[in-house]
């Protein structure tokens, strides 16, 4: 598969989430203008607009893994757009959940028009996205493998709703091993990508066994994938991430590297760690006390090792899949 | 039918709903706890209790139209519970949009957990609605119409979505008439009426044209019911609404009585009810003066008169399906 053809397909990715959001002109326009706002396709006034649409990684991924498993990959379009609109669908939510007032560089949905219609149009996104997983019918995947899809695409929703019910509980606890981190991310994002590449797999016909060896694909990758964001929302640059740099820090997030540290402190500086997370955030001298331990107990290149660790498993998935 | 098969078929929607959310042990536990204490079977502490479940009286109404179109309402059930959960889940989210504190006599999911675990509540029962809806396949129902169900189930909850939509937007206005009233009720409330006896009639293997007439049924059904519900809002004894009286028009609801009476209502009434609706909640003594400019308007009598109409409607469509 040449990158050309990859890029082709995500095109048709985006035309195809862009025929389930038409723009309609009655009252209910801008329920809808919400969610293109949030895909990066209108601006606050709902006037088409080119903002960043993010990486769009997730639908890459199932479009891959149908070609590697030999199938054609514009027949799992519509399973690629749900997926991408899933993924988004939460990003709505998180965002209220999190009070985080900006992303990739623009003002949240919530923080624009409020939580109560954030909430509805992230609902309402959820529901597309089912339409979305739908239209592979007229692609013509049969009617039993779209419900088979169904199932495994509401019980990946679950999951990222179990990880987020726990990396919200993570705020207010210690006690948190690296164990119930990778636990935690295992719902939070890993079953999406777990699912794509599932997915992918499954529309191109593959066996049970083999689309569960694409899952474990995906899995890796998406390990790697939320393991590496953890390093960059710690010691990314601004221009990279879209944020100030160790923004995770000022934010308290409970990533690896500070579970990491927390587990390895010394008593001192673990109460230092514990005190200042315990405001609303932490400040810049803070959050140059944070980096200066975690540097200096070594985390940063040991997190890198671990994200090596799952591409190779990634990479060792691929080739074995043939 | 006879209402002892209505009875038993609820009892059988319960226990399926109750498989879908069982009870687990591990830390995500109070995930599922707190939608088994939204659904009524347990306490704040997440141990059984036996609280006022509501009517359930949209699966009773797919189990009804599914025996009246000759179907076996059993099979139907997994449909009943899919649309149970959907109702429900819309439920938590409203009770965040609406910032209510209290449904049936008990606090509300946000109250007890906050907004963040209970907007994972409410998208973590959506998803359990769909893996209910899946069990049809369980009990016989063919793959494709399954795939059609998805689609018209998810298309309500984009109803449901814009109903929601318009309702919040129509707190800031005062320019809405009876017809703007009749299209967000039409999303809101009545999409899922609709949606269930239409699904009982097609899991009854009824034809395309005989389950759009139950959807007309349900569509009549479910206006009756919330008009019937906003004048309970408003005139029904504490004792059956499990809320004060006039409850709605001190949380300024404009619901169709208030419509009506704002569009009918003179220049200085008028001024009048804007300026008791300007402020957070309307006080006892201004409750006291919108019932008396509503029972002077004959406004009740009137709403009392439409929910009648749409009932025989709906008599009328269910002794045409013969």
């Amino acid at each position: 598969m040449t990158p050309t053809h990859t890029a082709a397909d995500l095109t048709a990715v985006e035309t195809e989430m862009r025929a389930l959001l038409a723009l309609s002109n009655g009252p209910l326009s801008p329920l809808y203008g919400m969610m293109r706002y949030h895909l990066g396709w209108a601006d606050t006034a709902f006037a088409p607009a080119a903002s960043d649409p993010g990486k769009r990684l997730r639908p890459q991924l199932c479009l891959l893994c149908c070609a590697a498993a030999g199938g054609d990959p514009s027949v799992a379009v519509p399973a690629a757009a749900a997926i991408e609109l899933l993924h988004n669908f939460t990003l709505i939510h998180d965002d209220i959940q999190d009070q985080s007032t900006h992303r990739r560089h623009r003002r949240t949905v919530w923080d624009i028009w409020g939580a109560a219609q954030a909430i509805n149009a992230g609902d309402g996104m959820y529901a597309v996205s089912h339409l979305a997983l739908l239209r592979l019918r007229e692609r013509g995947v049969p009617a039993e493998q779209i419900v088979g899809l169904f199932g495994a695409f509401d019980e990946t929703v679950l999951r990222i709703c179990e990880g987020q019910f726990q990396d919200i509980g993570f705020e207010s606890r210690w006690d948190i091993t690296a164990a119930d981190y990778l636990q935690m991310i295992g719902g939070k994002t890993v079953a999406i990508f777990a699912f794509a590449a599932h997915a992918g797999a499954t529309i191109a016909a593959a066996n049970g066994e083999r689309a569960a060896h694409y899952g474990n694909l995906g899995t890796a990758l998406g390990r790697g994938f939320q393991l590496r964001d953890d390093v960059l929302g710690i010691w990314g640059a601004a221009a990279v991430t879209g944020k100030p740099a160790a923004d995770d820090i000022r934010r308290r997030k409970k990533s690896l590297p500070v579970i990491m540290l927390h587990e390895r402190a010394s008593t001192a500086d673990r109460a230092t760690l514990e005190r200042l997370y315990a405001g609303d955030e932490v400040p810049p001298d803070g959050v140059a006390t944070v980096l200066e331990m975690l540097n200096a107990a070594g985390v940063e290149k040991e997190c890198l090792e671990i994200v090596d660790g799952y591409h190779a498993n990634a990479f060792g998935l691929l080739s074995a899949s043939g």
